[in-house]
């Protein structure tokens, strides 16, 4: 009866990662982790299990399982697959063979799933994830709505970080949008992004720093700071984990929350279904329950046209 | 050496209730009671104890103490005086009444509290607060930022989740503010709020809402909510003792959190020292660490001005 | 399909504080109140929705309605009732009469959810609360396990606080129940108590404080305890409402926690099913799962004999 | 004024987790990490700094420092060094070789710290643990108390959760520690273990299961189940997190907490200053602020004999 269920598929660093933010949530009692390679599901399970003997912490079930135990689960997160490395000497631009590679997994994944439901919230965190969410959605006859992609939510909240510690303020104060893509050709929707209601120009006038903010600056930046995590770091998994978690809770709880989330655009920005992108979407118990068309100033617009080219582009590369 | 203390001034329904959320903040390692009915103090002290020995919970210090105790304390919540009641037969109006009475209980107060720090960062919640802001901060050289009155962060909450339940979002995804007096002058600045970043235009626009948001029914229903809740409940507390959480975390992290608080203006606004209001600030380690003068249309600003006279005439009558 | 609600019926002091404790534990999406005073419960519901505008909280949809609304409830929280309070010139004592009292109320409000679920788990913290449960439980057919009071857990809270105090150490380390009467009579199981897995004769002989444990001393410490909150204070609900929070949270994610909870006993401590009273519990998805019956030895034997038969005395009285 | 900062020497698998665990206490105002890779270190703290972006996390700040870093640290967390790993075809077994590098790498560390502090409560989780705080502790006049090493409360935690499957309840029913050397010969005090209050004995006797609980079984399983963490994951860092969290809380919040760190024993169990090992100890603001000498049987205390000869062992190994 009284259930709170998460599956995990694919429990790498950025798994581990959902794992350990989605535990501190406190909302599931019971958490299944499902990859390819079991031991690497067994430990985690095992690792994560022994910090619930603290008395802080709320003692979930937390287990290796397979596709079966997805059959009663409320949310599904998908991060398996291969990730972005360094690839000297191929042929291929990593990005494309990634592609490739993962349209391969997610398929064998979506048909592991909906063997045994078709009810849980899907959300799929595997790159490149609009095209990725594209495959996942609309070949297997998924509920609309029931199944989404991170997109753009963790560009977003590194925009909002950079936009704020340029201002000398919390991010949570920051609101606004990075949209398109989750790749290189995201951009920032600077003309409806507010920090405490303030525009940027506004920002810039009286917020007193030395220099006002250079969009094309923090555009980069946004993309940037991703490569250098992954460069520095050797992974990115800490922002993406909290992005997972937020929007299970938003799921679990019904928050009607926004996110920048990607799945197939149908009618909004002259995309007509063939591609899937990010835009600002409610987020609730039936899933994404709405894609909100953000106005865009023509600089926008025309970088949104780039960006879901590009998208398509590789979605072509893997069909 | 590492410490963090918190006292509470004044534990009746209100201050019960900010003992109540930020213990819940696990961030305090003592919380003083100081109340001039001594047993109060040791009741609610007593009972909020035994709560800490959940599991769930951290082992603070929570005791009743007096004014003393806030010698080493980081933060200093007021919520004494007299609150709001009918006052059947009497010649006065309530509101001056209290003003009144409440003038000479936080000269008290700040009398005990500067007898021992001008360290510790003071938010006020006792009303009228604008007034009782303003005589704190001017009679007793307090350095200024460190104190300021929680002002219309509760009203903003409101009129956050009145838009957000309007257009079926969730509330964290509403910025904007309501601004000067928190009493019945108190306005919306409904040209700067925004819901996902879209104006309230493009809500009504975009959200295929039946009705259009009706932005009068909205300003009064932001100043009737609390009727309703003091009127239906007996008093008000739930609110507000949330916002004394927030932002007491938003000074004891150092977030440079932005809310609309209340602190004596000089120098925007057209208004030059002669009283305090609310417009939305930065919340730090310092306190209140700076005004934003957020932009106005012509509405807006009468209505600002209009705010202040009004706290003016409520300010004269207490001196 | 995914949801989860807890329904409050009874939002006076310590619904009130039920409903903000549950709601710290962002578990919840939907919460109901339910009250005879409807004024109440509207604003409590409306007060509370306000602080959930703050960033850090859960869009919950919290509101007043009636019984209907427990029909898909996951838990039920019953804090309704008359309370303690002195009532001078009266005949009866007013322990009785509280449970004549409540004893009415308790049929009203099991009549009005069994119309509706025979599914939610019901947690009982109307007093008396061990007669309470006994009626509630027996007298309406509700599923065995599925409704319990929360009997001694209080107690225990104040108990391993007290004895934690005394040793200079977090209660969180202190294992140990008070059980029987959440009353006069209860009475605690010094024989299993531990600090750190000392017993107590050990923790004398090792902790260095400069008297060793007074039992007889922490006996009435429990007890008084609640009479110092409830004189001091006017009432108790913060170690109680703490107590409802832990329990539902144990419910919902299937923690399989034990607390001493009470419900009717057949079969243990030569009780055959002729009284309910608190002995450890564990408390999981099907709510009281199994009761345990903690070996007492000769003297906490007795006193536990004397417990029963002052429930089964107020239970007549109710009859 | 205010501030509350946590510095993280060593961010690999287990400092990146260290710092997640700790960011979610909500608690730290300054986050620092220094690592001897600076590029990590970067990494790390932007990719956390991601996260906090998310609207219920806390804005602290997240940077890549140096030792200089450490002056005003209220608490050091060390969790660098080399970690075990198989390394087949070398002479000298991993234990032993990671003993001696490390026990170069910790002093290093000590000298950068104590360059800029002897006031931070020092946490180390460096491996051999036991070793390595005894090196740290004894080598650079640190004020007692001010360091120890999280030692076998990642066995106890790992310990109570065994106990606590194998009879179905919540571990934080389980009281109980291992001891000893954090390592092959750690040992459970099981004739002082009790869930829920029962005894082992009472457990098998009350609880129902169809086996009785096996010691020597339960013993391995507990050394056995890092060995399984490590191997099927390739590392472990999940409890550990955890436990670094648990312990940085107690000291930051005063709790009193009890947890078997280990530190240098001098007096206790026939040790003389001449080894560190884990017993339980009460934490707070001061660090390790008393050993507890927890009685054992004459099992046990054989058993601790034992885990202390190999301690000195290793000890002996890296003067």
């Amino acid at each position: 009866m009284i259930q709170t269920k998460l599956a995990i598929i694919g429990v790498g660093h950025v798994g581990s990662q959902v794992l350990t933010d989605c535990s501190h949530l406190n909302l599931f009692s019971e958490i299944v982790l499902i990859d390819s390679k079991e031991d690497t599901a067994k430990g985690e399970a095992l690792d994560h299990r022994h910090a619930l003997a603290a008395s802080y912490r709320t003692n979930s079930k937390i287990y290796a399982g397979d596709f079966a135990d997805c059959a009663d689960a409320d949310v599904i997160i998908i991060s398996a697959g291969v990730s972005e490395k360094p690839r000297p000497g191929e042929d291929m631009p990593p990005r494309a063979l990634m592609g490739k590679e993962n349209a391969v997994e997610i398929r064998k994944i979506m048909a592991g799933i909906t063997a045994y439901t078709h009810e849980a919230i899907i959300i799929l965190i595997t790159n490149p994830v609009d095209t990725i969410t594209y495959i996942a959605e609309n070949e297997f006859d998924y509920p609309k709505g029931r199944i989404f992609g991170t997109g753009t939510t963790l560009d977003t909240f590194r925009y909002r970080q950079i936009i704020a510690s340029h201002y000398g303020v919390d991010p949570k104060a920051v609101s606004g949008y990075i949209m398109g893509e989750h790749g290189s050709t995201a951009f920032a929707a600077f003309s409806s992004t507010t920090v405490g209601a303030l525009t940027l120009s506004q920002c810039d006038a009286l917020l007193d720093r030395a220099e006002p903010v250079d969009r094309e600056f923090i555009s980069q930046e946004v993309v940037h700071t991703a490569s250098d995590v992954f460069n520095w770091k050797g992974w990115t998994n800490s922002g993406i984990g909290e992005v997972a978690a937020v929007l299970a809770r938003a799921v679990m709880l019904d928050e009607k929350s926004i996110f920048p989330v990607t799945a197939t655009v149908d009618g909004f920005y002259n995309c007509h279904g063939e591609a899937a992108f990010s835009m600002p979407c409610i987020i609730g118990r039936n899933g994404l329950e709405r894609q909100i068309p953000l106005p865009l100033d023509e600089e926008e617009y025309e970088k949104l046209q780039l960006s879901i080219k590009d998208i398509q582009h590789t979605l072509q590369s893997v069909r």
